[in-house]
């Protein structure tokens, strides 16, 4: 958006003020009352909707210039921003203010022999960076949640939405600020150079979280780089396993579900792991259906019996995060070759079993080590929405902290207040 | 301890190969039930002590290299292994043995609209390392707080203990195969260059966690270099501030345990602050107190007009950690501003309040942001065993996953198990 020169000093500089003013605020965000966070996301509701011609002015802009770069029409299409979708926004953020306050639960108490009294109570993070691509709606998410959860946040979109970033963040601001947020809680960086970036990742005496939102080489950049602690989920590579006795029709509605309902996701089945003694009444149906809904499947050989027209997969195939629809399709032996399969090639993201044996669903849920693991449902439940977390602001496939979807809670950490009456330790 | 020279890539290989033993070993550990644990990790406890010669010879080993090498008598006190300590090892792992299993307990459930039930499981981490120096009985600890919540652990201890780590390793190992333990789940790096534990921080598809333990160049170094979640704490500047009303002989015995009981630890305080109200009172009295008990005081000149004695502190001084009878003391004008110095040169570590006003103490609690925060208590408190964990890994200052002291919760991790009955999205 700056449109002078910098030198790399200056940029450094300024990244360190806006790092104070989080810090700042964050401070003073963590003695703020729920209601007047619940008022203050309201207020940005409002705004966004009362301001949406600002935001699409700016959207206009990135548009041009996306088209003019050569971005694809789907990439196109993430970064457009409508009344539509701003109303979404605004509608997230009510949500959001809805939703009960994660800050200052008494999470447990232990009390000593010795008399003092030790409470875990539940505490903001304190500054929290945002580093993500294209989706703009990704701005007013952030910014709700970190907010709600007493979390200054500094924000990084991808440089092909700047403008529209920049009118979001400054309407938030501005309606944030008028409700009682401190200034500094909701900072955007205004410079697309990827230095900025590699600046702020070392900053780790003011952020106390990373959190990247985007396609997986940019996660992989963050982790390498960053010297403050990063959650992430690198890519979704979801597994649905049809055991070897199970409603073969709810099998084949999961499945579809799974693959084809909306491809793009992270929480889309990749692979299709199929017994082998349920093979011969499973295989051939499920290929034609996927067939049918346009779906590439790419197979081992005994898989190609049923469905001669499946692809030969490649190695790359099994762990492949196709995002389109593309399924890689294998029969296995056992459960515990599907387990093992899994295990394997998959990205600890979420993972179905549909069975009707009681034992194999439990070996299942319980060896398969993943973030979110199903009996008898679809893989695309994965989301803090449909887990009733009410909003998410990612997905977690570390085992750090948190694991599958974030919400508010995850949002939060505790600390320990500790009364005592003079307990000296001997 | 191995002799021969093995080129960069013979190591990584080695290096890798102990990783993939240790997945193996972690998923194998992650299905064992509560009494093969506990009972590996007591027949370890009785293993150490029944080959503790094997030990001593081992340390002798080390001392004599260590004693060559120059090595200071703190740091020789440290190495070294006696019949008593190696009880001492022993008694702690029955302890982790006697503690409640921290796998399997569910966390939450779920009962969704659409009928899914989701429950959040406690499970373990996987594969973590610890990187830790000088005290061999790291070694005996993390093992049995890692394995009895589930984690294969990859050990690499310091160059000088070498020897003892690695006897007391195979002691472990040797104990816990024959009780059920799976091969590969205690592990320690035969290798002390340095280059073998930038290899490791590398090996994200393996590890899951590191834990660094000893000083602050070691941990920033871990930091910098890994790519795998780090949980660390740098350093324990740690305060006690006197109100303007309180107990002067509470506070007089607070201080004196906070700064004399053990200086050498991260929990010590480092820095007193003391409200000027109550200064003419108690800034003499502790001044006096304080160097009867030999402490090296360093002061702002107000409190110099109290204690002549006290030498001027330089900026430095507020946020040093001492590690020793050396503690920086500060008049200050009110709560705010010991708040303020707290939350500025204080490293999240544990910090308290002496007082008899509630609201000042509630105030504090809420508003110093450290892993720990007292009233009426000396900071000593801050240790797993003192909190009634039974036995920690160590401590955190980080703001995720755990804060404070980490025992046994603090090494798992939770998965959503989801049960369904053909559910698909919409």
């Amino acid at each position: 958006m700056t449109k002078k020169k910098i030198t790399m000093e200056e940029m450094k500089n300024s990244l360190i003020a806006m790092c104070e003013r989080a810090k700042i605020a964050a401070h003073q965000l963590s003695l703020l009352n729920s209601h007047v966070k619940n008022e203050s996301i309201e207020g940005m509701a409002e705004a966004l909707e009362r301001d949406s011609q600002e935001i699409i002015e700016a959207n206009q802009k990135d548009l041009k210039s996306g088209a003019k770069k050569g971005l694809s029409a789907a990439m196109l299409d993430r970064l457009e921003v409508t009344e539509k979708r701003i109303r979404a926004m605004a509608d997230g953020l009510r949500l959001v203010a809805s939703l009960e306050d994660p800050v200052g639960r008494n999470l447990s108490t232990t009390n000593r022999p010795n008399g003092l009294v030790i409470n875990k109570i539940s505490v903001p993070i304190g500054v929290i960076c945002i580093i993500y691509e294209s989706r703009p709606n990704v701005t007013a998410d952030s910014a709700g949640l970190c907010v709600k959860a007493g979390n200054a946040v500094i924000l990084r979109g991808g440089s092909e939405s700047i403008h529209t970033n920049t009118a979001i963040a400054h309407i938030l601001n501005r309606a944030g600020i008028r409700s009682g947020l401190p200034e500094g809680c909701i900072q955007l960086v205004p410079w697309i150079d990827r230095k900025a970036v590699d600046m702020l990742l070392k900053m780790d005496s003011y952020i106390d979280l990373v959190i990247p939102r985007g396609g997986e080489s940019l996660i992989r950049t963050v982790v390498v780089q960053s010297t403050i602690p990063v959650i992430k989920h690198y890519k979704g590579v979801c597994h649905t396993f049809i055991d070897e006795k199970c409603n073969l029709d709810m099998a084949a509605k999961i499945v579809i579900n799974a693959k084809c309902q909306r491809p793009g996701v992270c929480n889309a089945m990749e692979t299709l792991l199929i017994h082998q003694n349920i093979a011969p009444r499973f295989a051939g149906m499920i290929g034609k259906m996927l067939i049918g809904k346009g779906v590439e499947l790419r197979s081992d050989p005994a898989f190609q019996k049923y469905v001669p027209s499946a692809k030969l997969a490649s190695e790359e195939d099994w762990s492949a995060e196709y995002l389109d629809l593309v399924l890689s399709v294998k029969i296995v032996p056992d459960l515990q070759s599907a387990i093992e399969h899994i295990n394997s090639y998959g990205s600890k993201h979420s993972d179905a079993i549909v069975t009707d044996i009681r034992e194999n669903a439990d070996r299942f849920l319980k060896e398969v080590d993943s973030s979110t693991v199903y009996v008898n449902a679809s893989t695309r439940f994965t989301d803090g929405g449909e887990f009733g977390m009410g909003a998410e602001i990612g997905i977690s496939t570390d085992k750090l902290h948190a694991r599958g979807p974030m919400g508010l809670q995850e949002l939060t950490i505790y600390k320990y207040v500790v009364y005592g009456s003079g307990q000296c330790r001997e």
